[in-house]
């Protein structure tokens, strides 16, 4: 049996990124050269795998050609799914099932791509394997654009949102600047993150030799003061026309009211309990309008900030393909529980290395902005802030391009 | 004098564009080939210029690698207004002032690159000018995103702004498949575009050989049908999972509402008397959340579609430097009171060349998207339609990347 046991599935689970299918290109090639017979690939990860959803990735990935287009496909190429398994004290049935499968497919490994959610699904499968005696690997592959996840220096998935968030303030500062004349203009940009603010802070990078940046940054860390706020942007106002205000999808107000839900938004619960934010800067634009009494405007960068792979950073693109590879080698050679992280071997210049943690450490336990990294006034990042982020968004990853538009690489169901 | 009157002036007025400062390149080179003297640029249109805001374009450009970068840069580079000359007849002495003006600077032509709206400044400068009797040329050259100037095959700026809402819609669906397994999620995409709905229709370059593009377009040129649009929308949801509409920011119910003020938004009004819309997608998902009872999102492409110079066409690039080089040679060849065109010379291979109109037939007569170019049940665009778009978004214009960022060539007011 030990010969034939040489097959590998993989899945992909939680919010997509642009690189997310970097680190699943990263684990095909890896398993092929590591010698795996089949690289299974689950569809909606761990719920359709439930359903025995699954494809052979040979099916899929024809050539060198494929895996580069792979990289260059943003969103779950497999399809993913927020699916919490149950606790095992609770469901063993599920458990069984899972293993079963496991077995039926000859599976010596198992990768799952995801963020915090997904760890907790690696570290009960490999507790379930430890308990019942079962002999599959299960390794964790971060990845997600919040950069939320603990003991990684930074997750893949980061870097590339970072990029576009940047680039496209950059964009939304010259369009404003060009249109303010003898008139004021405040434009609110709302960028996601419901509780680590890694995101809002990269909208700094915009602040190069040749663009002020955004004037004012909010994170989710600090609590939101409308008062000092509305105070603060009638000061600015005083001194320049186009004030440009990043918010944080997920700031809370002092009673705990996400100030979204100011406007009565904020219904949809996700399957985890997340509630799913959105309007903080229409709220906000709409509060600035009918309180200083100028033309405001609001910007939500919305999803396409996770799927513009068109402006993916070489970097995490590079990053990601590397943790995918570096979890199926350390499941080849026995490890499991784990999740691959990425650590910082340098700063100048930026170097970085795969790095392994036991999952047990991770799961649900979310990297803040560490207050330090926020000005006294909690209204912008520091400098250390940006000297952190700024290697996470170098070098391009350009898409192909077909008749104008970026090429994706596709599931083919038949 | 008459060697002495060798200088030239132009201004950017209305929405900015991707490609706005690619035709204010082609003007700057093609009057300096031609021998003026000076390049002024005047700074937020026509207002500036009232207020003598104006610069020498040679402190400001530098180098042929300072061409390249404006060519790069969106928004508009030495600022806009929206600003409506009074009548002629109304009030001579705004008239007086603007000839003052030129008369104190030797300028030879004045080249305006805008919109409707700015056709309408070089009309009466022209008109105003053959009253007089002064010597001054005056020429329009078209930009606008949305596309809808008579006479000319298709404007600057509308083919970088089509190609970026393409890209990112073809990152949105496949964000939506990737989420969605074992149940409905409905996405509703903004588009720009109040009475002409070519940039929503772009929507549909989308659809390639590896993606659906969207399910639905609505464009303002058709009447919105709330009920007929639940219905469409109900069926379609019985053949797959992940719906992806997109909707024109102006849609129209029958009773001469829009949709946007179906939610009570849509209060400001600008100097033209347009109202702002804005909150359509919301809107939509919104309520079709509560009639069908799924999850739904909105995604605005906001001013994002119209300064993303980074996803910006070649095919624009060049043709918007093309129409600002021929309005130069048209003014120096003794032309006024015209606006440049591009004439579609062939579709296949695609090929364009400037043409030159008589402004009196272009101001305020906006162009819609045909009848016949929509399809019978009038929520999607034809095969014509898109043989139209495609060439226009054809071929890339990378940024000048400068520390993982775009580089732009800003105004240096020093």
């Amino acid at each position: 049996m030990a010969a034939s046991k040489r097959n590998i599935i993989v899945g992909q689970s939680g919010g997509p990124t642009s690189v997310i299918n970097s680190s699943l290109a990263g684990v095909y090639k890896t398993a092929k050269e590591r010698g795996f017979h089949k690289v299974y690939g689950m569809l909606h990860g761990i719920q359709g795998f439930l359903d025995e959803q699954y494809v052979d990735l040979s099916t899929q990935i024809h050539s060198d050609m494929d895996i580069e287009l792979l990289k260059r496909t943003p969103s779950a190429f497999l399809g993913s799914c927020r699916f919490k398994l149950p606790e095992i004290h609770e469901d063993t049935d599920t458990y069984e099932k899972i293993f079963q499968i496991l077995d039926k497919l000859d599976i010596e490994a198992f990768i799952y791509i995801g963020g915090n959610d997904s760890m907790d699904t690696i570290k009960k499968l490999s507790d379930y394997a430890i308990i019942k005696g079962h002999s599959q690997k299960f390794l964790g592959v971060p990845k997600t654009i919040d950069n939320d996840l603990a003991l990684t220096d930074h997750t893949p998935g980061f870097g590339s949102a970072a990029k576009y968030i940047a680039a496209s303030t950059k964009e939304v500062i010259r369009d404003a600047l060009g249109l303010t004349y003898n008139k004021e203009m405040i434009t609110v940009i709302e960028v996601m993150g419901r509780n680590a603010g890694w995101l809002t802070g990269a909208t700094a990078l915009a602040r190069t030799e040749e663009c002020d940046g955004p004037d004012l940054i909010y994170l989710p860390e600090i609590l939101f003061d409308m008062e000092k706020f509305e105070k603060k942007v009638t000061e600015l106002l005083k001194k320049k026309h186009s004030i440009v205000i990043a918010v944080s999808e997920g700031i809370k107000t002092a009673d705990g009211k996400y100030v979204c839900e100011l406007s009565g938004g904020a219904d949809y619960v996700d399957a985890f309990g997340h509630k799913q934010l959105q309007g903080t800067a229409a709220y906000l634009a709409g509060h600035l309008g009918a309180v200083i009494g100028c033309k405001t405007r609001s910007i939500e960068f919305s999803t396409l900030q996770r799927s513009a792979s068109h402006m993916a950073s070489r970097v995490d693109v590079n990053e990601a393909f590397m943790v995918g590879g570096a979890a199926v080698k350390a499941a080849d050679e026995g490890d499991s529980g784990k999740m691959v992280v990425i650590d910082r071997v340098s700063d100048d210049p930026y170097m970085s290395a795969a790095g392994i943690y036991d999952v047990h450490r991770i799961a649900n336990n979310e990297k803040l902005v560490p207050r330090t990294w926020v000005n006294k006034e909690g209204n912008y990042v520091t400098q250390e802030f940006i000297n952190y982020i700024e290697p996470l968004i170098q070098g391009d990853y350009q898409p192909f391009m077909v008749n104008g538009l970026p090429q994706h690489l596709v599931l083919n169901k038949k």
